[in-house]
């Protein structure tokens, strides 16, 4: 790691992008380790919107009491397009300095670390990045905070419309979030025993669902459960619905989960990690790094270049979808 | 009350209609109230299709044990269009004549209730009510078993969705059930703070939303929940944030929460609840009770003519609509 | 009702005694209706002891935004035991005097009650009380904020606590909150399929528990839960855990609930009667009542006279004991 | 890895020793697996009492319909002593042999992997264990079934008494379970912002108890979370209370949370995990691994020999310390 042992006296700490479950505990995290530390410590609010209006205040021990367990992020956050041009960003790097702020840390999605490479490539201010976002689509990290808080609240409403689907012998398309990737997906469809999953990045295979349905009544299950993933825009189980009905005069229902995904109390997992990662990127900071990223592999947080962060990431998990062919027979 | 002493020997409980969380806790409570007095308990599966299928079997204790916290129905339900000929209710009273059932208790909604009505007044078999839908929209009673589930899940919901509200600054129109009432709609509205909650049976006042939310706005408020009461199908939601994007260049999101609403573990006020009814139904039929219903009125169990339950209620609730806009302010 | 039509023109709003979910909802209805009618409003912080401190703040909309739906009070509580003297409520009437206080809403028991009750006779202070305890023991109202929240987080342990008890074959005692009180451990009862509830006021019938298990295990139930009252202070259950092992041989566990049943998330039966308190409390003292409570009656918010609710109630509830007794079979 | 391509036509699946919640999703995972690679599977009621007394019973897909959400086991559990002779063993083993049973999965903890070993040795029966307790106190394993559950629910439980805590400006101590380890104590501290946790292997630091709460004093802060690790037994939290109160003159509360953190719906980690854990013992087995365990290291399942886990492990874990006085200023 390319440290520099020249430590900071004080930093800022926001939110960009989507929100997500556990940022609350990532920004106590940061601001307790940082006042333990003896770094200042500013909150930015409103994500880089926010940064260009000086929106940005002096945080205490006492404005984080009692926040770890909250939803959403009390630093409120945004997408910011303007942050795209060079001025824009030369003009929150002199607000940066005029504040004597010295290292910046950023939790959101691999958007709001594109926006964070350059004004460190621009403008050399040290930032490190810390994941956060329900989706789990960040490269370089196998886990961001916000995804088992929203995964567990997509368990739970497909355990509520289990309960319908058995008593009354019906088939239920519960639609998940994801954007691009189908990490919630999956990971719900084995959590709650769910008969298929529709991927993302697939043409849906009608033949496979309906095939699936017809055997399972064959055998006497009388109920179903298809978790779609929603791709690019939220809909997708509307028309999957709309093509069984007409196409195979199958009866289904259609769920959108939608926004209550975002939202709620973090699991007790997100917290966790949240803590540990606020921690480190204080931590790093006043080592030295410049342009990190606090990933979490192989069961541990581990510090990864930005540059690795910045893609988003949509493999095919072929253990899951194995897993779940397995079980669903 | 028209009481007849000859008491009975055996009874048969069936669900019908859509289910609702707490039909459990009142199968159990029937049929451990019926063999505690020493008759006989059948279980009617899958509604009055069930009936006419002969899909019934003999309960006993260990039939009910540890169901009291489960969602949905032991017994399935169905909706039966079926039952409105004379013919096919004849063959529904011999089946039950053959087993040798003497009362038949129904836990459904006032769509069940009136196909109990008819059996009764035709063949002249005991029936008793247990009035058990989420929509708490039957006449007659105050409270239908379900009704407290769905609106703590929906309020569970708009919680989350308040956190993204809250943390992006947005509006959101959230879509509860409850079919042509607003009883879900505006207590789920006064349980989460909601600005305005739109009524199921008025047409949408836009101006007034419109102003709710531009006033809110020059407060310094930064995000609203609207409840949107579904009416006669789902999507209503949808077609309000066209209207507000369109017409008012107004940025709204949308949520239906759906049939989240209609499962999950019955809170401790529908396990109460149906508890009593449970055991309300089988004193009934046991003391003479013909054509009933286990209302909850002013706080208590009453048994109301079943005759008195076979409308919809839908009536406009002046108090709680009150209630909204002076908390909305 | 002795109104008097002299409205007023600014009003406070405290909490006394135990915390209760729900009195969160409570201040918050109180604050926006109060306000939507032009009435100033403080906040007294810390009870009794905090109005005597003068630890008194002005409330605005914003001061109640995003709380109705959080545990414990913004406005904080305490018990005063000081408040017993006349020299101290004497001191108390000018301190809101100073402020121009002309009304107090006062959230709490009956022993809050009975303070403001003096405060109101010595000093023709206009009082309105608010019933906020979650024992549900004050006399003159049936309902009190936080009993269903208390009552569902005991549900929920002892549904946790059924899983083990079923998986491992055995006997658990769990102690509910209630002081002098049954009605949490009636309710737990009868809403967890308890088989037997130990009463607060009664001596312990082990002839009957002992009798209750054994027969349960002869039927070829293996597991049992008992809910016990808590009594004056906790500890009953170890006392009859160790009686059961001692002298009738039988292993059992022990779970005393504790501080759990007092917090989290106000359940939407508890916001919305908070909700609908509030606003009834604010409207008494704007029509001149002047010493009155907000209570729960037959379904329905009932002014009552303050004077009828300064006893604690524990009237032994005979229907719900029946219920337990009828299905406990 | 040592594997014998002569797979196996039946498997036993059985729980042993403490529940846990996922206990359910690992046995419906091998259940499924089981049957779709067309082997015979079977369930041990009971644990190894249940193996002795012939409690043993075909399982079908119908079977484990269901109860991937269930907190407890189908299968019920025990902890059976005399399974320590050997002539018990080869009872067992001639019971085995009778129904035929080629290949064991047992779940549970290291002393329920300690007698599946000395099977394996003494009679040659191929056995996986997959690891599941709530304590994660098993040597080989980062991760045991039910922890994250249990952990989650202590969360939960802190929440609700960090409510009143604050509300009423008090110290609690929390105790929660894990026998000799404090991995639940450790994790719960960081997910609810605990001012200090008591491990379980040291003495009391009464000092730096004492002196937290005083220092937290000195800043304004008036309610302090204490986590306690029960220990060899439940009660230690008691202790500490009077200590405090006598020695040190300081009011504290006390709450332990007992066997509510046993139970309960698994997570979604949990029955991810479960799942994985069920499906990888299928195929091990398959595949004709004969002694070893499903444990979950550096993020992944990985196949680690019987007897790497067969102690406890109980390693202080120094960074978790490190990060909850970090956060703790």
């Amino acid at each position: 790691m390319e440290a520099n042992n020249k430590t900071i006296k004080s930093l800022a700490v926001m939110c960009s992008g989507g929100d997500s479950p556990g940022m609350n505990s990532a920004v106590r995290s940061v601001v307790r380790t940082a006042i333990g530390l003896g770094i200042e410590v500013y909150g930015i609010y409103k994500g880089y919107s926010g940064l260009l209006e000086g929106n940005i205040h002096k945080l205490s021990l006492s404005s984080v009491g009692n926040i770890i367990q909250r939803g959403g992020t009390i630093l409120d956050t945004s997408r910011c397009l303007e942050f795209h041009t060079p001025q824009i960003r030369q003009e929150a790097a002199h607000i940066l300095a005029r504040k004597h702020i010295e290292g910046l840390v950023v939790i959101g999605g691999n958007g709001s670390f594109a926006g964070a490479m350059t004004l460190h490539k621009e403008h050399d201010i040290p930032v490190i990045g810390i994941p956060g976002t329900i989706d789990n689509d960040i490269s370089g990290t196998e886990y961001t905070i916000g995804f088992n808080t929203a995964v567990q609240t997509a368990v739970n409403a497909v355990d509520n419309i289990r309960d319908t689907a058995s008593a009354h012998a019906r088939t239920f398309l519960v639609e998940v979030m994801g954007r691009r990737s189908s990490f919630i997906a999956l990971q719900v469809g084995i959590c709650t025993g769910a008969e298929h999953v529709v991927l993302s990045n697939q043409t849906v295979d009608y033949e496979k669902i309906v095939d699936g349905i017809n055997k399972g009544n064959e055998r006497g299950k009388t109920s179903s459960i298809i978790i779609v993933a929603e791709g690019e825009k939220a809909g997708l189980s509307y028309e999957i619905k709309d093509t069984l009905m007409k196409k195979y005069n199958l009866s289904v229902h259609a769920c959108i989960l939608g926004h209550i995904q975002r939202g709620g109390s973090p699991t007790a997992t997100d917290r966790f990690i949240a803590s540990k990662m606020g921690y480190a990127a204080v931590q790093a900071l006043h080592q030295g790094l410049r342009a990190h990223v606090t990933a979490f592999n192989k069961g541990e947080i581990e510090m990864v270049p930005l540059s690795a962060c910045l893609e988003g990431k949509n493999e095919s998990n072929d253990a899951q979808i194995e897993l779940i062919r397995a079980l669903a027979i």
